[in-house]
């Protein structure tokens, strides 16, 4: 995915990005990215600290907590790139409040195994959107955006915790199988809101001048991976996709 | 406060240790110490994740998400410690819930403002509190309390707020200071119950052998000490105490 970024040396990387960025529509399109991000690191850390108070143990409260601390520390480097950018990071946040919060108040879980749910194939979903978008970015964007992204100890605790779940009350599978789904649903209604108002966004993936891009048919691919990896997800926590 | 913990070079600060807790008792005590420490920090993240809904703006919100975080974060070398010393970590917290839990319930802030308060004069008395048991410690005990309370980071912040909302509503001004008296009164009825329950906990503050203890008249001084500095946090938020 990265063979198109040229060379990988720090002065070949430094040169990239100074070319890449040199370019208005790719800053705009960073700063809505970085911005993106790091409210939904913001918003994940609030889900989460509404999820730990549904936690059936003190040891799952603090695990969830844990979590959410994690989401809190990465948005520091998230924002002082947007001020080296030149821009503020609040400003850079506002336009995907709505979208976030309508996604999280769409999807607010009933219980302590939605919840987990909802971090487990919600932030995986994420991670596999963000991370397919890194490969369109200047190698120092991209290794930001990817250390951002390292949220896979959480997974050993979720799977361990649903498949208990499932195997002591065989209906909660069911349930959880379509909560899944909707989860699903929802994300990919929230992202085409926020790809049809973000021209800027939306054109990072179209490429430019020096950077390459994405025709319909890669954007399908795109969507297919994201979806087999869900399903990956789902079936590793024993439910149905 | 110090000086009677012995020589402070790194053989015998472990020598200290050893002699320390080779008493059973002490030992007990200390991992009660951790326990409640660590109940506090993630008492305090809880508290802190519901104050963050209460913010006005954004950046209000990622400030105290960031506090809870920092709480989070100071949990783990808590619990690393009672492991080491034989214990289990939520066993050694668990008698510790039902007393902070109903002081969290009984200082529900109302609105942020009460919030902010509550963290700074809140966790301000209980470091100050950990702070002046910490002298009664073998020197690697105390250095490990003495790190889990370095929270003086909000200060700025808390009283920045404050300060400005009681300048724009002077009426505030009256109510904060009646919250900040009653802060201190939960805290106190709470304290009396955890010192009457735990028996070993109490007796660290009366010291034993090759440890210093507290007789009456120098805990009195003690409870000033606390109150003084009470007051002076309630006055740098331009209050009265």
């Amino acid at each position: 995915m990265t063979e198109s970024q040229g060379g990988d040396t720090p002065a070949s990387r430094a040169h990239e990005a100074e070319i890449a960025l040199a370019d208005p529509a790719y800053r705009e399109a960073v700063v809505d990215l970085l911005g993106v991000l790091a409210y939904g690191e913001i918003s994940a850390f609030e889900r989460l600290a509404e999820d730990a108070k549904l936690a059936p143990t003190l040891e799952d409260k603090v695990a969830i907590a844990r979590m959410a601390a994690g989401e809190i520390d990465r948005v520091e480097p998230l924002h002082r790139r947007i001020r080296e950018l030149g821009g503020d990071p609040f400003v850079a946040m506002a336009p995907f409040r709505s979208a976030l919060d309508l996604f999280h108040e769409h999807t607010a879980p009933s219980d302590w195994y939605e919840g987990l749910i909802k971090a487990y194939v919600g932030d995986g979903l994420a991670d596999d959107f963000y991370r397919e978008i890194a490969a369109y970015l200047d190698a120092g964007t991209r290794e930001l955006v990817l250390s951002s992204l390292e949220e896979s100890t959480h997974a050993a605790f979720v799977v361990d915790r649903v498949r208990a779940g499932i195997a002591s009350d065989h209906r909660l599978g069911g349930r959880l199988a379509l909560w899944g789904r909707r989860l699903m649903g929802e994300a990919l209604i929230q992202a085409q809101r926020v790809a049809a108002e973000r021209e800027a966004l939306s054109a990072l993936l179209a490429g430019g001048v020096d950077r390459p891009g994405l025709d319909l048919a890669a954007l399908g691919r795109l969507f297919t991976r994201l979806t087999e990896r869900h399903t990956e997800r789902m079936s590793e926590l024993g439910l149905d996709a």
